[in-house]
């Protein structure tokens, strides 16, 4: 028999633990509570569904919150058991929550709660029930986030000045239970980096407690946790990693000396950020930022192959109407949140989960074409708006070329999702291309070549940031795609991307431009050079050139930095969709390996593609390939071979 | 000094009380959620203020949620002291309450919090903080609505079969605080009749409690309340009265037989139901109605002459965007909530309040439009609508011709508030002209010189609830106005209104087209009828065949009814518009009085105009005039007169 589900409102459970997400990050004892408009739950929500009893029953409608059940023209309480003579009855539970959401767990003979339920917010159409696979029992709770746990016990514990600093050995993250003296004041003071705990005034993360507060602290970030005070050997420190358990579908070994550790370390920090949502790193912001979740989307399509993060993801960044700024306050990240969309729905297929979400990605466009300028159609900066782009040198003077880059790959977005749900394309064909005319009437600088960032300047700045996305998003081919190669990616003379952020687009731009070494050198360079200086995750953000603890501030702050950020991962994607060249090509399962080994001399690749995963091993020049399920082809650079299940295949590249 | 106040994002206090409010209907054990969408309120909000400190100084930003204060580039915990030299700063506030909704309060002598503060819930526009004059200090909670309590004892405690019954000796509202004996089970039963707590079965409001209950029951309507059980005599009552403090500033007496204990009824029931918001009625629904409250909006102009009722009520029905359906579902409901707040700015000149609300209001005239036939402009059914305007026989085929007069009704409200705020009128002044010259090619019928209900069904019916709306709002004048009095107000053909909600709308009919006597025929029987039944507060209904409990049955319960309904203090609105004939006629104070005997001998009327009061004295023929402001005309039927403050005028009628 089928398995009873705690169900909801579709969105409900994300809009509630985003919410809760939002307010939790904290600076220097001090909540900082999330700088945009953040979306809250319904109040009360209805669970409908017509059902037959074979025979005479008893269930209990169970909610945290309150309500009642309509029954055969009759009121029942909740969580009190009704009875039923067997026949067909329509049911409506009504219910609401003021503290969390409204669910409904029904597990009786009689009568099940599950997807076949129908829901509605008491203004719009009724839509299926949603549920998660943890909720299955009445004494599970929806408002409890099901993270698992793992005792944490530390490497070390160091007497220090007027304290002990425990050393957990790598970053973690997770809830410490602290028992203190009584009559005792300690001092907690978290750190990604020994020196970040062991100094109290500057710590991002530090608290003071007495045996009157809760011994359970909230989950954060660390390494190191300096315990400070008269008594402080006296407190004891129990603290537990919390995480997501979600299993690893890709790997990739080689004999580049380091690249092991190099996997680890990106996957290791990118399950550290997978948790309710992808977040952009676990001490700093644990927002949820569309930028960041636009990298998190495609590092996951590899690592993980598994939509549900994803997908709580995109609901978390989606709110609810009405729109009035945008996604994070920013103009790119709004586009970025419908080419996610688009780009998980083209991957994966899953058409009804954007069925879900598609009247508040409607609103959202909507919204974004509110703001549009009304004559060329381009996103310009209104009230509110944070133009972002990148950190760095940009003209941003007048309608910003990048910008419109990504609306016009977010138009064809929307085309794409109408597509896929059997609605009018046209109204954003049309506006893609009336787009795309007026970029390259306006941006295109015949005379040098490339993209530049604004026409109304004068300037006429050519940046790598807009040139690399006009790449990536196929704007231009042909010659100009070649010149746009020659005189803004592999131009040395123009300013180099200096954030992690945009320079995994760069090194994206550059695989699919054939530069798969260069990518290789950086990935070397860079993320080893990390490793080198004893990074147990990757940093938001690393420069070679400093030295010590420089290397762990930012934005003012001498531990501002992140030492755990989720966009430091991009080896993964490089790696897999580049190097092993596995792309998924249809959302039918098609996919295509392509590899490029670069540099290396050997490797070895497992890259899910569809339902099961395609495995790579390079030995220069061979190419060994197998793949567990149908749909793929091997492309050797001229000619393209179909793989049959299960058989394994050898190429000379 | 100026005194500080607890302040908030404008609406905020509003949506968290309706939310509240909006979920404590219970019926026979049951929670009764409410049955259409509730707004919450925001989850974060910022409040900015610049500010100069003299000399050096201390304050402590209070709130009950949590959050951080940015003052002079740092970051600062609230509800802890921080100190500021002397000197000029902007701070922010940037609070979460994931309970209730952010407030803020700061008292010191250097920063109070108080309207000059802005306040911006991260997407919109900053505006001024609001407040409520009830909260002031550290110690108080605006999640906690200010009501007033007084100690209430039972007139009679008498034994029943299995407990004690105990009289309150006239409708209530309040907690009861219940001592259960240990060991105990007793069942309260909530009675507005007597019948009524003494049948467990059938009453409205019962609960079963033990001694591991919470002692304080929830706020309830009562006149009685029975205990039962075996140890009832044991179990302790304590009863309060919970009542929201605002003076009357009207009153109204006669040598007319009853009038003083009908004027005292209705003022007793209003005030019952002035809580938060305007109620529909006490027990049962508890629930805010657009229709009920526009009537109650009419009523408190007359006996409080304070808008603060009136504009809370105003929000919560407004509630926040998007608007998905009607205000509480029903057309002419949303059509009621623009006409209500242009009638509230026109009587009393509050455009600052408009402001606050304008573009909600905006947003809901959008919706309402998205609904309208695109050609005829007409309200038409559309999914989730309910077509209301009253209970008993219309004819709902078609576009209903009520609904299209309270339309046109709304789009001329709309160009009032539009021209108040100094906005462009003329989309809304055509929209009204359009849809005036539609109605009466479509639904005027020149055979039975009337309107009629449905021009799609062939069946021409006429009804008095559409032509009344006619004389209301005055869509036809002259002869066609003639001809609707006759043909539909005073043909005795026509089916009876029998809803006492429609009938305070005819009683209106009949005075404005000086047919006061029959108000006044009305006001004695009905509610003389209903206060000879024993009746301590007005009835939802009233019909003189019954008898009995046949009196506490509707919605097919037996006690169904609500014996305490606001809308039944219409008198309070007839006795001072039209005998009084005491009318605002400009939102400068200017006013008209026009007494209308009627078949009173004399009377003597207090009517609250502007910032005081005008008093009528009859004594037939010789009427006497003082307004204690300025602004007044007196009206005899044929010359006006103006009125001196202060000084006293007499007329012979």
């Amino acid at each position: 028999m089928k398995k009873a589900k705690w169900i909801w409102y579709p969105g409900e459970f994300e809009i509630y633990h985003h919410m809760l997400l939002s307010f939790r990050r904290q600076e220097k004892g001090c909540d900082y509570p999330c700088v945009w408009h953040v979306s809250r739950p319904e109040v009360n929500v209805r669970f409908r569904k017509r059902f037959t009893a074979a025979r005479d029953g008893v269930f209990t409608a169970v909610t945290r919150g309150r309500g009642m059940v309509r029954l055969g023209g009759r009121l029942y309480p909740v969580n009190e058991p009704i009875s039923v003579k067997a026949g067909t009855y329509d049911i409506s539970a009504e219910l609401f929550d003021i503290n969390a959401f409204p669910a409904l767990f029904i597990d009786s003979d009689v009568l099940k709660t599950d997807e076949s339920w129908l829901t509605d917010p008491f203004d719009a159409a009724p839509v299926p029930a949603a549920c998660e696979p943890a909720f299955y029992s009445a004494a599970d709770d929806p408002a409890v986030f099901p993270f698992a746990y793992r005792e944490l016990s530390p490497a070390a514990a160091e007497p220090i000045k007027n304290g002990v600093l425990y050393d957990y050995g790598q970053e973690q993250f997770g809830p410490v239970r602290v028992t203190v003296p009584a009559n005792a004041e300690i001092t907690l003071v978290y750190g990604e980096s020994r020196a970040e705990a062991l100094d109290p005034e500057n710590a991002v993360i530090r608290e003071t407690l007495t045996a009157a507060d809760a011994p359970e602290r909230p989950a954060r970030a660390f390494r190191y946790i300096a315990v400070l005070g008269e008594q402080a050997a006296q407190a004891r420190l129990e603290a537990r990693l919390e995480y997501l358990p979600i299993e690893d579908k890709a790997s990739f070994s080689s004999d580049e000396p380091g690249l092991g550790d190099i996997w680890a370390l990106c996957a290791r920090t990118f399950h550290l950020n997978t948790r309710e949502f992808f977040l952009d790193g676990i001490k700093r912001d644990r927002w949820v930022w569309s930028g960041d979740a636009y990298q998190s989307f495609m590092i996951a399509r590899y690592l993980y192959n598994d939509p549900s993060v994803t997908e709580r993801t995109i609901r978390a960044l989606l709110g609810k109407p009405p729109y009035r700024l945008h996604v994070n306050t920013i103009v790119d990240y709004s586009a970025f949140l419908l080419i996610s969309l688009w780009e998980h729905c083209e991957a994966t297929g899953r058409v009804p989960f954007v069925r879900t979400v598609w009247e508040n990605i409607k609103d959202l466009y909507a919204f974004m074409s509110s703001r549009w300028d009304a004559h060329t159609g381009y996103a310009v900066q209104r009230e509110g708006d944070w133009i972002f782009v990148d950190c760095g040198v940009l003209d941003k003077d007048g309608p910003v070329c990048f910008e419109q880059i990504v609306l016009w790959k977010a138009h064809l977005a929307m085309a794409g999702l109408a597509a896929a749900l059997g609605e009018p394309t046209r109204i954003y064909t049309e506006c893609a291309e009336a787009l795309r005319r007026n970029i390259l009437r306006d941006f295109w600088d015949a005379e040098k070549g490339a993209f530049i960032d604004s026409f109304t300047s004068g300037r006429r700045f050519v940046t790598r940031q807009t040139n690399i996305f006009a790449l990536l998003y196929g704007l231009v081919d042909g010659e100009k795609k070649q010149s746009v190669i020659r005189n803004a990616l592999l131009n040395p003379e123009l300013p180099a991307i200096t954030t992690p952020y945009f320079k995994l687009y760069e090194l994206l731009a550059l695989c699919e431009t054939g530069h798969v070494t260069a990518a290789q050198d950086y990935i070397s360079s860079y993320w080893g050079g990390m490793l080198r200086e004893g990074a147990t995750s990757v940093w938001e953000a690393y420069d070679p050139t400093q030295t010590g603890a420089e290397h762990y501030a930012m934005y003012g702050s001498p531990y501002g930095k992140s030492l755990c950020h989720a966009w430091g991962s991009g080896p993964i994607l490089l790696l897999c969709r580049y190097v092993a060249g596995v792309k998924q090509t249809g959302p039918d399962g098609a996919f295509r390996v392509a590899p490029a080994p670069g540099r290396y001399t050997s490797f070895e690749a497992t890259v899910p593609v569809g339902k099961g995963d395609v495995c790579v091993r390079y030995q220069a020049p061979a190419c060994t390939v197998q793949a567990s399920v149908p749909g793929g082809v091997f492309f050797d650079g001229k000619t393209e071979t179909p793989l049959t299940a299960g058989r394994t295949y050898t190429f000379i590249l």
